[in-house]
């Protein structure tokens, strides 16, 4: 039977995921952005509701409401990442575990905020909670990790975040100052008007939380244990790239290193901040691009670069999730 | 209930698979090498197992048939890889597939060189073949490229021998002739004695051969199309690296590049040779490391870098497989 997919959120990965669903042979039985919202149990025409939603006319006209109580196998969690309480992402999730229905997220808002609280929900549910897209766009650390197993994994690191990396691979390459090349990157649509997000680390340090909670989870027994000692933002230590300057670049290049974001998360901690990085090391990726190193006992290190954004890419992390739902 | 594993082979990989069943939560109920074997229902006492061996006195009193008569669940084959008919390798995946048991394989023969066959047993059979730890060693390019969907896939490239990447990476690390890397390499055990398989692309080509069956597979409707489409170690177009100079490396090092045996495998075919790539580029790893490049649409490019060989390196890639079994 083909999976039926409900999608909530109409941003680049909500579009992406709704688009491919097709090709990937499920469904999409409804879709929503934060307005409007189209539901058909025979499969949405995805190309028209997102047409209408381009001409100003929305999705179609169901209600947005209309979405979590339709019916479907799998809900796609893309709406914009949240913090704190996480909502309304976070009531989604609740909403389809309570219905037994299967949840995969693209959101980071639930998993780094309220972890033990969604794996709590998921215990009391037939539904399972996936959310390799909320790490590193179409990287897959989460299913590597999984499939190591957890409790070997002993550190992951890497380079979480494309627009701050582009900010300084670019600073880097061209010997420009971290304005000059943020305004770049700004106009090249690689940096929002509000850049604060990136560039002061928070977005990898919301990935790092993430990670940091699934190897935690792995030495937990009980829900509560977890919850014990689940990790926030709030605890990590989080430095962004706003006070790297190009003479530090200069010097960093003279001596065959340069600078990158790097997000550390293990067992112990997560730690975000601008690290001295061998200029040809594993860790040195240019632009946009993201690598997630994971440190695992036996296998060794296994680093894994590729696409961190990206609606298409993100999207691909999304219909593999819903691949490997069992 | 415990997984419960026969292990054929005890090289380094089968050696370590045994040491480390336990650690994974499993039980070896078997394991021979080729002249003796220990059978155990309750468990084998491993240490003490390939104690004997190493005294002598072999692995225990049973017989190497024995094993594949135990009660197992999932049969782990890792005995060196033959060409040609793959023999005994694939008789013991036919005996196990025969019984409706599971087989991980170490042991590239049998996939490399009788896909087809090995599909055609498992499609009559109640238990599973996977082969992770055929291709690249604890680098997971079989599942990401099962995750990602292989008729998504357009093609695989990278680094697959450790041990004709040590050579180059040394000759143009430290402008040295091939015959004398090779003879350091030989005395740090990273090569074989006879290392013709290693630097003639023999070993690569068979991964790539691997590749490109599990790509060409994702096009075939039955056993007896892949039949006609399976592609042999004899349809590859292979060159070593034996007739690389060093003036021809510092010749790409002048230019910002290095050489390295890349094997590249799609839908159309094999190809495994000296190539020129980026000093700094992605598949420039250095000594035995291994990279793995997987170009699919939607999710971009993925590379994967890690240890390509190594007993326990590539045992945790087989205990990977039998968590995944199903």
């Amino acid at each position: 039977m083909t999976t039926r997919l409900a999608v909530l959120g109409a941003g680049a990965v909500g579009r992406s995921v709704a688009q491919l669903a097709g090709e990937y042979g499920y469904a999409v039985v409804a879709l929503a952005d934060s307005s409007s919202a189209v539901v058909d149990p025979d499969g949405v025409d995805v190309a028209g509701a997102l047409a209408g939603k381009d001409d100003g006319a929305g999705l179609g006209d169901a209600d947005p409401a209309d979405v979590l109580a339709a019916d479907y196998d799998a809900l796609v969690e893309a709406t914009p990442t949240t913090l704190g309480d996480a909502e309304p992402g976070f009531s989604h999730v609740r909403t389809a575990l309570e219905r037994d229905r299967d949840v995969v997220l693209a959101n980071k808002g639930p998993v780094a905020e309220r972890f033990a609280d969604v794996r709590a929900l998921e215990a009391d549910s037939h539904g399972e909670v996936l959310f390799e897209a909320t790490v590193a766009g179409a990287i897959p650390a989460l299913a590597t990790i999984d499939d190591l197993g957890p409790e070997r994994v002993t550190a992951v690191r890497g380079v979480l975040n494309g627009t701050a990396n582009f900010v300084l691979s670019r600073m880097a390459a061209e010997g420009l100052d971290y304005d000059h090349v943020l305004a770049e990157a700004q106009d090249l649509g690689v940096a929002e008007a509000d850049p604060s997000f990136d560039v002061e680390g928070t977005d990898a340090a919301l990935k790092c939380v993430i990670l940091a909670n699934v190897l935690r989870e792995a030495g937990c027994e009980t829900v509560a244990e977890l919850r014990d000692r689940e990790l926030a933002l709030a605890d990590a230590d989080v430095e962004g790239i706003r006070n790297v300057t190009g003479s530090a670049l200069e010097l960093a290049i003279n001596d065959g290193r340069t600078v990158r974001l790097i997000g550390e998360a293990t067992r112990e901690g997560v730690r975000v901040g601008p690290r001295l990085v061998p200029q040809n090391g594993t860790l040195a990726v240019s632009g946009t691009r993201n690598i997630v190193k994971i440190d695992a006992d036996y296998s060794g290190d296994l680093a894994i670069s590729g696409a961190g954004a990206g609606g298409e890419e993100t999207a691909s992390a999304v219909l593999s999730d819903v691949g490997r739902l069992g």
